[in-house]
């Protein structure tokens, strides 16, 4: 999605040569209008599953699921939970997420009543490298029997290889950019 | 707003009298549609004050910022960050918030590039119970010198009088649903 990539390279900034920081827009500072557009695009791809709920994991993912869940008829936005809440019940199906970012495993956990075999289900997120949260997602909708239309990314480290390793499964993974390489010096090479 | 009230009330449940779960609408689950017309409202209330950020914290109150966003016209969505990410620079704005429903102090931080004098904000949660959250993001847009045009809340927990003491501050506070009393047996009492 040449907006996105063309904001990327404007604003984002490479650090070593595996973190991009894109806080100006994506998930510290969130460009609402952008997300809007990014929501249009995973709606042109995947409008014809049937798709009625839109899963993500806290915190980044949570504002890009919600402005994209418009377009989709306002399907439901559910959202895995990190931390477990005086007011969550014990109730939940649960996968372990290694997040890349902050170099922890969470737990992610999402109440079996808001996802069933009824369910077809779009995993979106921010960003995927190993792809651990897609992955824990992922194992949340099979053990809730639900169907998994697809995997919408707004930007994947293709380098990291977690998202060749789900289209290899079979999934239909889409991402907005797909970053192939990237060096403090050399700069940012997307995939074709 | 009655359409949030008679949500709570179809929806809600109350334990004990003082934790009210509404994770099949707001917090866990999100009803998009729900949430356009909560943004709404919020713009109808504030739409006046040239507001250009949204501020907030993570996780909840993230994707009922982004939606209202939309409202006043794409205002850009800053989020409070509780844990410390390995892309998160040094230079933050930080204050400390007591989670009533986690039972622990988390530091909240803002970048303080994305909060100046030249803001105009508008602060935006799900939640309001002691207030500590909207104290937090009020000291930080202190901190930045940023303007406070309102503080925006979809369900207040009238009867822990966070929101009160910050109208006897001078705080333009629109909650939605102000709950003054609630219990498990007698039901939900809202403020008129």
């Amino acid at each position: 999605m040449d907006l996105l990539k063309k904001k990327i390279l404007e604003e984002g900034k490479v650090i070593g040569t595996d973190i991009l920081k894109v806080d100006s827009f994506l998930n510290h500072q969130i460009d609402v209008g952008l997300a809007q557009e990014m929501g249009k695009a995973f709606y042109e791809r995947f409008k014809d599953r049937g798709i009625n709920k839109i899963l993500t994991v806290e915190s980044s993912g949570i504002g890009l699921s919600c402005i994209a869940a418009q377009y989709f008829n306002n399907a439901k936005v559910v959202f895995g939970k990190k931390n477990k809440a005086k007011t969550q019940d014990n109730s939940c199906y649960e996968a372990e997420v290694y997040s890349y970012t902050r170099g922890v495993i969470n737990q992610i956990r999402i109440a079996k009543k808001y996802l069933s075999k009824d369910d077809t289900v779009l995993i979106l997120d921010d960003f995927m490298a190993m792809g651990g949260a897609a992955n824990g997602l992922l194992s949340i909708a099979e053990q809730a029997g639900a169907k998994v239309a697809g995997i919408a990314i707004c930007i994947e480290k293709g380098f990291q290889g977690g998202g060749d390793k789900l289209r290899e499964q079979g999934y239909d993974l889409y991402s907005l950019a797909i970053v192939d390489s990237m060096d403090e010096n050399k700069g940012i090479v997307f995939r074709d």
